[in-house]
This record gives C-alpha cells, sequence and structure tokens, in this order.
C-alpha cells in the first residue's frame, strides 16, 4: 500500500460535526499506521494551506486525498478541477471573508485532479453508492485547500494521484437546515472513501 | 407491546428492492412474533387492498404502520393525508394503469392518519433523524393502500393508531437514476421505524 | 361569460408584491366588470375567509378561482385537494401563527377541487406554459382560503366551478432569497390564468 | 458602443428551439448592425470552433459573448470559468459522443471569463432579474465554444471583455421534460443581456 495523507475539516457555519473528520477517524483505525496518516484541517483560509504543505512536507505521502462536506448535495462528489479564487459565501472559522482573490496570485488558473475520476465513479456506482463527477469544488476552504496541493505537487513535480472529494452532510446535520438538505450516513461515506483508495491503489503506478 | 400490522411494498418501478420490504424483514426479527406481524403488499391495484384488509380481518392489530418507498425524497416522510383518488404516473406490477378514478366510490373525500405525527417527527428530528409532516402520499399504491386502511377502520370503528410513512429510496436505487435522486440508508430506516412504534406506544393509549 | 370571482392575496413574508395581486389587477381590467370580480385577500388567519365570504354572499359567483403564490414552485399548480388543517410554519400578517388545529372543528377532513384541473393541465401544456397537478396547497392561508370556499358551496350546495391556483413567485421576489427559487413572470401567469377561465367556460356548464 | 459578437447555439437535445438563438435574433434588430453582430453556432464539437474562431477573424470583435441554454437552472447563469475538457452525456447534433478528452492538447486547465461578472451579478439582482456566478459551464459544447473563445483571445493577446452566459430553458421547453425543469421567459432572458452588454460598456476600457 502506498504512503497516504488523507484529509478532513474541523465542523464549520454552526455545525458541531463534520463528516470528513469522522472519515478520517474512522480510517485512521482502519489501515496501518505507516500508510495512513489523516490529519484534520482547520477551516480558516490563512492556516488550512499551511497546515496541508507541512504535513505534505513532512510525511512525503504517494498519494493524497482531501475530503471536505457540501451541504445540499445528494452524493459523494469527486472534484475534477481546483481554481485559484476565493469567494466567500460565508466567513471561515477565523471570522475572516473574502470577496474574488486568487489564491496564489501569478499562479494558474486551474488544475486538474490527478485522481482516476472516471473508473473511481464506475466503481462506486457498481458498489450502489451514489457519486458523481463534480466540476466545481466551490470557492471557499474546499477549494482552496485542493488548489493549494495540486500547485505544491506541480511545483515540486511530485508526480502522484491526489484530489478532492466532498461529501454529504450527515443525517444529524441536514435535520438542522431548513428547508432539509439530502444526507449520507458516514458509514456509507466510510465504504465510499475505502473504494477511492482501492482504486488508486489498483490504477495507479 | 401492542399487537402491530406492519406493511412493506414489493419492489417496482424496474427495481429490484423496496427499502419497505427490507425494513419490514429487519423489524420481523427484532420484535416478538405475537406483537409484530409484517406482510409485504403487492405493487397491484387490485390486490393489495384485498391482501391489506384480509391481514386486517386475520390478524385484528392494535395498531398498523404502512411503509412505502418515495423516490426523490430526501427525508422520512410521516404523511397526514389519505385522498380518494387514482391517478397513476406509471403502471403497476399487473401493468394496470389507470386516471383519476376513485379508491371507493362514494367514500369521502379523504382521510387524516390517526398516528401521533407531530409527536413522532419532534422525536426523530431530535435523534437526528432526517423527517417531515408530508400532505400528499400521491394517487400511486401507497396512497391507496393508506386510504383503504383508514377508510376500514372508519366503517369498522376501530379506533387504533394508524398511518403511512414515505422512506426515500436506498442508496443502491439511487444510483441507477438520472438524474440521481436523494437516498437514505436502510439502518437510518430502521432506527426511524423503531422510534416510530415506540412513539405510538407511549403516546397513545 | 359566466360571473367570475376571483381572488388574489396581499404581499406577505417580508415580500412588497405578490404575483396573485397583480394578476388579478392584470384581468380587471382584461373582461367586463359585470363578469369578473377581483378581490385581494388579507394574509389573516381570521379575516381571510370573512372576506372571502362576504365576497362570494354579495357577489353570487358561478365560477370562483382563488390564486396565492407558492414560493419555490416550478410551475403553476392547479391544486385538487383543500384539507381541514391549520398549520404555520410563519406568523400571518397580522402575527398569528397556528399550529395543527382545523380551519372547520367537525368539518369534514378535505374537499376536492371542482374545476376541470386534467383538462385545464392538457390546455396549459398545449400552450407550453408550465403547469401542474398538485395535491397540496399548505397548510397556510391559501389552503385555509380554498378549504373555506369548497365548504362553504357544499354547505349552500352551489353547485359551479370552482378551485384554487399557486403561481411561482415573480423574478423580483426570487433574487430576493438565498438559494434562488425558481420563478415565473407575470406575464406568463396571466396567459395561464386567462386560459383556464376559457377552459372553465368551454368545459363546464 | 464597442463591435460586439454574441453567439448563440441551435436547438439540440430534441428540442425544436434554443433561447440563445432567440435573444441573438431579437437583440441583432435592437443594436445597430455596426456595433452588433449576431451569429448562431451548430451544436457541432468539429464545426462550432471554426465557426467561432471564422468570426472572430473576420468581424475581429471589441468584445464577446457567447450564449447557451442550461436545462434545469433557475438563473442567468455568468459563468467564470472554461476547462480544457470534453465529456458529453449526449451525443451533439452531428452523432459525436466525447469522453474525457482535451478541448486543446497542452492547452492551459482552465480560462478565466474575462467579463466584470460580479458588476454585472449586482445590477441585475438590483433589477429584479434572477442570476447568479457559476462555476461550471459543464463539459458539453456551450463549454467548449467558452474555452476555445478564451484561447483565441489568449494566444492571440486580444485584451478585450469576453466570457459565456447560460440562460435558463425557456417555459415551452420546460413542459416537455420529465420532472418539469424551471424555466424563464425570452422577454427576461433580453432584459438580461442588454444589461450585460450596457455594462459591458459602461465598467470597461
Amino acid at each position: 500500500m502506498k504512503k497516504w495523507l488523507v484529509t478532513g475539516f474541523e465542523p464549520f457555519d454552526g455545525s458541531h460535526v463534520n463528516p470528513s473528520a469522522q472519515i478520517v477517524t474512522a480510517l485512521s483505525s482502519f489501515y496501518p499506521t505507516e500508510s495512513f496518516h489523516g490529519i484534520i484541517l482547520p477551516v480558516e483560509t490563512r492556516t488550512a494551506p499551511k497546515v496541508l504543505v507541512e504535513a505534505l512536507e513532512a510525511i512525503h505521502p504517494e498519494a493524497v486525498l482531501c475530503l471536505g462536506e457540501a451541504a445540499g448535495r445528494t452524493a459523494v462528489s469527486l472534484e475534477r478541477v481546483a481554481i485559484n479564487l476565493l469567494d466567500f459565501r460565508i466567513p471561515d472559522n477565523a471570522g475572516e471573508q473574502i470577496t474574488d482573490l486568487p489564491i496564489v496570485p501569478d499562479g494558474p488558473v486551474a488544475y486538474f485532479s490527478s485522481l482516476p475520476v472516471r473508473q473511481i465513479r464506475d466503481a462506486l456506482l457498481e458498489e450502489g453508492i451514489p457519486v458523481e463527477l463534480s466540476y466545481s469544488a466551490g470557492t471557499y476552504l474546499c477549494n482552496q485547500v485542493f488548489y493549494t496541493l495540486m500547485h505544491f505537487l506541480s511545483r515540486h513535480q511530485w508526480n502522484i494521484p491526489a484530489g478532492f472529494v466532498h461529501v454529504p452532510s450527515l443525517p444529524e446535520q441536514a435535520v438542522k437546515r431548513h428547508p432539509l438538505t439530502p444526507s449520507m450516513s458516514v458509514d456509507l461515506d466510510i465504504r465510499a472513501i475505502r473504494t477511492i483508495i482501492q482504486m488508486v491503489e489498483e490504477k495507479t503506478p
């Protein structure tokens, strides 16, 4: 098994949980510690990229998967595109709110995911897990972390499988919203992410 | 514990599963057999009411819960209203398709559920299970069974808690649809229906 | 042409306009005054039924169409069922908020619309106007007025075409909401309601 | 007034109309012919880019706006990002269907719109026209034309305002779909595009 870095996020926007953090915690006890390095990122535009980059440099992973919650979505979303843009509808956990700024001034407009997203999608559908290819990871922390990841790998010419996956809200989060959002159980999330890791192991060199 | 009749439906519309049948099967092994009578109804407009009425007469239950799948919904739906109307968008499993006919000619326009739906809703929200009060059970088999149930109880003056609950599609059903529908895991469905049964036990005489 | 009573509602829930009122005003100048009686109802649970009943008694119409706005809907909704229930998610314009009370204690559970809703639907689809049959007019003022109308006609045995139609929000209302709701232009609303009136003229005795 | 190139698309996917073509036709008679050059592009992946590039070279516009229909959207969508990817859910009008190919091999991953999209959004909201910033123009012909446009301008260093705007389906298209999609009247589309042109005139040098 490759050496993996898998990240989740802290809760945000008034929620007390975040499925991405629960998934990382659950998977940490599932995989051998030398192969699976899980970290939880702050939902803070100033610190999240630093924490990610420090982890990349410290762990030197062979595959990276960043996870986040996408309220309102009905399926596991395999993000294909990270864009060089910050535009926050709500403040981050440090109270910072940004409108229309680049993540990396003079950085490229966008990066594609280097995960085998179509093969992953087909495998998840086969398993009966709702999944979709997504062409926008938003313009908040999730996209920022995704872009930061791909930009770091590009500049350092680390040619490894890496990407971002959004999961729906948990049922206990959905009940707090009006109108109710769709949701997905954390058990199904965990099955999905395990399949994603397995597909990357099988389909990438 | 009261003597319960709980019904689900066979698969329909090209699906090979139906969450309502899976719930009934799972609950059958959870509750004592003398208290819990589970049956699976055919998705056939001519036979479903007969099978239900025969079960009511044979079992003489003290509480009745009919379950069905509602594709496209994101939450457990506590149906409040059964209407005296058949209007099928797709044929039933026997190939019959009906437009704008009454279920019971000269029957009342509608019946309300006699379940304590608001208390059930509050209990499910408390548990973190997505739930909503619903004012339309559709005009297909689910509504037909719901109306048939309430009409039978009314005519026989059985003053017992009885009603209908819709559950979302299962994840493995949602992946077969374009666009993907919302879905709910059967584990969460089962927790929901157990809570509903418990609330009826606590809140009704 | 029959003698018509057509009602709309005042703005509510923080909006400064209501498409149903704009439609009534526009149609008032289109039809002859002896045939078309348009009134705007208050969004107040205590007064709206009185204003409606007074208009019914004063005008003695041969056909009645009540209109209201349904935020979130994408199509003209031909309501089929009025239920005997008040349950308000938001207060009315007088600040009154009601949970789970009947409109008419000991009144029937529900009434069906007496408009030729299916023929109206087919005519609107033919014209390219988004339309749907709807089985819930909600549990707020719209349903209250609809139920009050059908109950009055039933008790007085006025066997006339009467019903309720919901229209989507106007574009200028949709922009004020997060997330944006679907909307429909008032010009299209007006074409829809004119077609409805024409269909009732043609299809009912 | 700048010299404008504005493009729409032919009907596709079984439809007999396309709002983007109707808008281009309507605007052609509104603006002076020397300032407004409207063309209708084929929904064909092989020919659409050629037709666009020939028009760019022939007309040498000072501003470019490409328009397309986005079924299922509720608002005018100001597209911010064109990506270098073709992935068709349905064949184009010539029967060609592509999975996961770049538009320009070795081209950049993406381009941003050079329209003042935020100022346009604010102006449209002010006017009461439903509008949203969008981060995905899809992976079909609309995105292909958008990417082709921005890539051409970049390679030729034409520093002009240019971008892509999606409009919802027309009401007469929405009625043909199950379930009904949201829709927008062509009159509102035309008002929206006129405001966009005016904002570009005012806000760009």
